[in-house]
């Protein structure tokens, strides 16, 4: 026997097709005795739901679209597994799109696919503007950023916000507390840029703790290894005399450790350096980075409620720019800092 | 002025809407004055092809779905970007399906997109059985397997393969070059495992250069950095005068060289270590990692191009199971291979 269609299960109950999936899904007003019906029918004829097929019956596809700048950064690929994890367990899938940080590639994923193929949008730090994600939610499909950086200040969109100026204090009060005074910054953005909340939070405990943020060396790197590499070698070539590196992320904290190694500066006896995520890589390093962990599991599963939540409630609270924020980022001591050399 | 519908199209030009649509999508049988006729009314309306909605108006969604382990694997992340980059100029988006190398897992993806959600499926090592995939590829749905190992030993299903027993011929073959005779194998796989025509191709390069292939040693290893990094340890305690390690893939390399490090066996001077495929991280580790090199992207492209043949195709060359071969893997050498200490 052929499995029975939506179709047919509405006929045996004598309904409309939207009512047996708004039955389904828990959607729309369905009165009790409509409800019992619809219930009644599926199981007399053994319907199963098929939930891509049914959405696409419906015109819709059940996915969800992980907007990145390149999914070959290796942030990017735990979150999106973790976004993944998530989803499947609602029948939801994850579309992948890169937009290569330019914003006319991200506009045309939007325009493509939001709405349409995907009934909504998670963005990750993937240089959009912010018009173009208003854009799209006015056109039915709600948009969630993921990792906000400053819970303090909500950017007027739906997102999940991570304390990352805390991330930055962490980092620099861990080092202040192994005796550093000489601590270069690395930032893997522009001045004014993503990772400017992180920054602040290393200024602030440098001032806390009575020394001169405004003297210490900072370059503003590519977030990547070999930007963290190339400001690591010019910072420690010119000031031979610092004993540590903060650096706002992981990838830009490791390429600052080869810096180390290729002009022989043992790591940690004679520089000590930290990051921020702590991505697998940062485990996996030798010596292994000692990191502020970022909570990339909650704010995926954050990201996804939020998200489902928007996409139920059909446009109705938009313009709420609701925020969640996730708990507080936390120290991971590794083997990449130690106390400063006399 | 709204955008005009498919349907006002067709209607404009006096045919059905599918004809439209395979005016638009090069497919079906078109006759020549009706195709004119079609072309005339898109231009006549200003008609823009809406491809994603398109698609769901007629209850199909261009997406391809990419079957990996875990995105978070390095070297997926590489490989999907590659797919997406080939996938977007047709309109067509990735759907990322993470099986955790559980069959069962994969088996309900395929179960709930396969045919509906995406039009077709690629497969990187994602541990599913075969049943499976000619199971979804006779419900319509194409299926290619990426990366096979063996071009010599086709699997019956469309596919691409790249040389890996070459791969690691070429990787032996450095390490005999440089004078080593004493070399330990990492496979990271089971002994008869996927890995297994990399260390088929090591051990013929051994035989070939007169060494006794069979009493170097050998340790099957999970395949990341972890498993490299414990079978490596085991090695070289057990073996300190090994002069070199071949590793089936690069993530294993990687970890065999931190083990070095943890042992004070300087890399190269005193250990070399060559890898398989090279990843991002091959370039980026300190010493850069040496390693066979695999054609990732015309894999991705020449994957992405079997599937949309099949696709257009409908299903009618099923059971061909055609073959796609890539160009030949190449030795890239780096910082990890040197000669052999005297």
């Amino acid at each position: 026997m052929p499995t029975p269609t939506l179709a047919e299960v509405a006929r045996h109950a004598g309904v409309t097709p939207a009512t047996v999936s708004n039955v389904l899904r828990g959607r729309g007003r369905v009165g009790a005795v409509t409800r019992e019906r619809v219930l009644d029918a599926i199981a007399a004829l053994g319907y199963r739901p098929h939930l891509p097929a049914r959405a696409l019956a419906e015109g819709r596809a059940p996915t969800i679209a992980l907007m990145v700048t390149s999914i070959a950064n290796p942030f990017y690929p735990e979150f999106a597994l973790a976004v993944e994890n998530a989803l499947r367990p609602a029948g939801q899938f994850l579309i992948i799109c890169n937009t290569a940080g330019d914003p006319d590639t991200g506009r045309a994923y939007l325009d493509q696919i939001a709405g349409t193929l995907s009934e909504g949008v998670l963005v990750m730090n993937a240089n959009l503007d912010f018009d173009d994600l208003r854009a799209t939610e006015l056109r039915g499909a709600p948009v969630v950023l993921c990792m906000w950086e400053r819970p303090l200040d909500p950017p007027g969109l739906p997102c999940v916000a991570v304390d990352f100026r805390l991330a930055g204090e962490l980092a620099a009060q861990h080092l202040i507390g192994l005796g550093h005074r000489r601590i270069g910054a690395i930032v893997g953005s522009k001045a004014h840029g993503i990772h400017a909340a992180r920054h602040e939070g290393f200024v602030a405990a440098m001032q806390a703790a009575g020394l001169d943020a405004g003297a210490a060396p900072l370059i503003y790197a590519p977030d990547t290894t070999q930007g963290g590499y190339a400001a690591a070698r010019e910072m420690l070539t010119r000031r031979p005399d610092l004993t540590a590196i903060f650096a706002t992320n992981d990838l830009p904290a490791l390429g600052a450790m080869q810096a180390a190694a290729d002009l022989g500066l043992e790591v940690p006896r004679r520089l000590s350096v930290v990051g921020i995520t702590d991505i697998q890589l940062a485990r996996e390093s030798r010596p292994a980075l000692t990191s502020v962990a970022v909570p990339t599991v909650e704010a995926a599963e954050l990201a996804v409620a939020l998200l489902r939540e928007l996409i139920e409630d059909g446009g109705r609270a938009a313009g709420e720019a609701k925020m969640c924020v996730t708990s507080a980022p936390h120290l991971v001591v590794r083997a990449s800092t130690s106390r400063a050399p006399d």
